[in-house]
């Protein structure tokens, strides 16, 4: 693809991407097979598989792929598709590997929970069955999160492992369930849904009741007291989390991409709801409020926002070039029971109203770069994650 | 197209189609244009067009044709695009050519049931008004089924003449009427539709019902008491119909694909009903039933399966690459009375039932395949005519 | 493109356009791009932005533009396009910019009502807001109606603006409002609209209502003697408007497309009424009814028709190869009061009608076009319009 070349040669650094990059579906392709198939990405959470032989399928592109849970905490991770004629095996969404046996629904090939072949009928004399496995993915579980990848050479874990043991691990998402889960569509391009999380700038502008209620709307250099007085509240709770940026490019050599950002709560705010009252039992290794909150990230499409007493997971989901998903789950400590411990709309009153403001931002974002006379015009300093995600995609694109 | 004649040549013997064939718009045009194009294909029953005038739309791929009855037993076929600017003359569907005449909608340009220009007005002087009739069609009726084909040269109907006499002949289709009709819109490329119908086995896992009262459904070695009994059964009521494979790359050269096959229903089944039991009067030749089913086929989109009481005309038609359409007529003996001597209900349980299934795990087919991991598998025995179709048609699109 | 060199190349003269130029989307891309964003088109009338900072969003393919009223009768013309990330500015439709400002709903930059950035906070030191204003579209105003183009050298407006100002001018547009507006949504090539428009060939067949009220549906050589008495009318009255033929290729170099074309009504007609009877006041410079029609286009996508008592506009809209969009506006005296002077449904009903007709039958034209076989025909004498619409339009892509 010459064509891809030359426009990347012509991007102006510090300005956004090309019209084109999120509207041509050639280069859609390119972004999956270069750059979003060789990451992990969050694929939900342990709580949401209970049982062994319990499965969720997960979309990504074209692709359904089949999260199995194993013997004890494993949990195995194959594309959804027969290794026969290529039907489907399994329906969208939650379900139970009954009899421990995966049965394709066209011509009955079984496979085992490791997606071994077990029996196909009617092959001829020389057919091999451990040949005609499902094709089988990595598969990490951190602290109840569950990441796969579809890359053959993926990125090293390690990194990714370390910063989810720390915030994961601190904020007791390994005990944690999910109370609440929400799809969102957004009619545009996968990298205007990264670009909008990865930025506040739009924060104030666009996002009223998330700048009441979090420091990180404003610019950096306006919070800086009020982080560092948030720092010493979670140290003398004994909660030790240091910001770490191995974001996008600046990822250590071999690791996939990590980030850690601690951010204040604005005064009175105790965690992420309309009165800034608590909305679920403390978690994880916290006995109070520290008026705080964690940002962090594995790869490009999996970010991740932790409160003292409950938790938020945000999948990006690339469907074609102007449909993207994003699942978003909320988590609470596995024991608070809802109705008495929490209730769902409290819980989720703030990223409902702000995920709903994303999705139109992001939909009018893509309307208006559908316009051939689209000029980029410059990144601000409060869009620098931003200006780096998309230099770290068009590294990947290049190579 | 050399990623055409590439992808041709790295598919495996033995194998299913690689995943592109079932997604790739481009292939999709060459299939009509080079193959589908080139055959002959059913259209209807004669019994649907009783007058002369009377007309009916059929589509194909982005095509509009158009039957009319002539006079007597004569259909004309011929495009249904006006030859002026284009426009479509007929509505979709069933109608009458008032007057003997096809007038255009849009401009008046009107032609006979021939297809030939009648009037024009306002030309130049030089007009001629016989160079612009509409494109006329070949069509051949034998024993009340239409056939029609939108190739220049298309291959000889001698064979499937022959066929169609023996078959549709001896169950008395030509004095049948079309007692119900039905439509299924399959999302998905028409091979998957092509190759489902080519194999049987998937009627065991996918179709409970089929199974229960057809032998077809089990391994051919299983059958072959059970269908010699058959044969007996049709010898001693006089009913001759050898099995004959002459489909795909089997076709006598120069010849339409054609095949005959008979097979067993399962004991105590007269015929395709719930409990085995008529849903029809007797058809044609038979004087009483012999516990026996003949299936056959005309080229790649036709396919027909007689039993004693009724018959089931199955037409595929590939619309675009992820779509397909499937025409399903029931015939009954044309004397029959709805109400007195079959009910709509009984009579098309079975097939609306296997269709409806079948409409569903072709599109789980699809939705797997396209996935740019799939990797095709090795076809069983059981699937020895679905592997020929795709051998006959990697033949028409290499060639 | 050499396909589209080719294709040009093989055109037939006075034949039909071939089936791809209705249905190749990389040729829609260049219809776009080489002649229709190379003109200029109306994009409505005064009277719906009457206040400082009224606004409204006119598509065309995948743009949005934005008209703003300015100071006195200044119309600003943008690109409804953020020159920071893209995001449209304004919601489609009509609005107010209030405080007289322009604000994204993205990251709040601001701009003027000329396009000129006011503000962008958290912009690096050396970003001069100079340089990131809207993309700003030329803009014309005559007697009532506004134009706009994309082209950065479009055509001279001079004879628009004289055919404007004798016709729209003699017809009192100046001092009109939109007593209704309708959209219409076209599945078929924006080239088959405009030729519907372009020709009467089709008026008898497909516009009963029409016919009987417009002499312009006969053919020309049959109403040369009314269409003299109705001239001699119109001078009686002081009307002096002549024909004038500057269309398509017959434009004067250097200028856009034009012409005035007068057609009288049939016997006792006065207007486009069901009955013939006035629908409104009278308007501009008449002072009873002249039994004429005054039709008139500038460039290629903007149609007028004028009757003593009301103003039809028609702006054909190209979406996508297969979507076209057709507004038409009513226009009465400024003065005429609703209910009073004049009803809705008796001042639209023909043209709400005859569009309906329209739109029924372009879509015909196009499913018919889709056809791979279509053979294009000859144009008739009556198409003459429609014929020298292509001729112009293969000369723009051959370019």
């Amino acid at each position: 693809m010459t064509t891809l070349k030359s426009l990347i040669q012509a991007q102006r650094h510090g300005h956004a991407l090309a019209g084109r990059f999120y509207n041509d579906e050639a280069i859609f392709r390119e972004d999956l097979a270069r750059f979003v198939f060789q990451h992990w990405f969050c694929v939900g959470h342990l709580s949401q598989l209970p049982t062994r032989g319990d499965y969720r399928t997960v979309d990504i592109g074209q692709e359904s792929l089949l999260l199995i849970r194993g013997d004890g905490e494993q949990v195995n991770g194959m594309l959804n598709v027969c290794r026969h004629r290529g039907s489907r095996l399994c329906a969208s969404g939650f379900g139970h590997a009954t009899g421990g046996r995966l049965v394709c629904p066209y011509h009955a090939w079984s496979y085992d929970l490791d997606g071994r072949l077990l029996a196909a009928s009617q092959m001829a004399k020389d057919f091999r069955r451990e040949d005609h496995g499902l094709r089988v993915l990595p598969v990490e579980v951190v602290e109840g999160l569950i990441f796969t990848t579809l890359s053959a050479s993926p990125p090293a874990f390690d990194d990714a492992r370390t910063v989810l043991q720390d915030c994961a691990g601190t904020y007791g998402w390994g005990r944690a369930k999910v109370a609440h889960r929400e799809m969102y569509t957004i009619h545009a391009n996968w990298k205007l849904a990264i670009e909008n999380y990865m930025e506040c700038y739009h924060c104030q502008p666009a996002h009223p009741s998330f700048t009441r209620s979090h420091l990180y709307a404003r610019p950096a250099e306006m919070t800086a007291e009020a982080d560092q007085a948030a720092r010493l509240r979670s140290s003398a709770l004994g909660i030790r989390i240091e910001d770490l940026d191995g974001y996008a490019t600046e990822a250590r050599p071999g690791q996939e991409s990590v980030s850690i950002l601690r951010s204040a709560m604005a005064e009175g705010m105790r965690t992420a709801s309309k009165d800034g009252a608590p909305v679920a039992p403390l978690m994880g290794a916290f006995r109070d409020y520290d008026g705080n909150s964690t940002y962090f990230d594995i790869g490009p499409l999996s970010d991740f926002l932790a409160y003292p007493d409950h938790g938020m997971v945000y999948r990006f989901i690339p469907r074609s070039v102007h449909l993207t998903e994003m699942e978003v789950l909320w988590l609470v400590d596995a024991q608070a029971v809802e109705g008495r411990d929490y209730q769902i709309d409290r819980l989720t009153w703030l990223w409902s109203v702000t995920s709903a403001e994303d999705k139109k931002i992001i939909e009018w974002n893509q309307a208006g770069i559908r316009s051939d006379f689209f000029v980029p015009g410059p990144y601000s300093a409060q869009e620098r994650y931003a200006q780096r995600f998309t230099e770290w995609y068009l590294k990947a694109l290049g190579a």
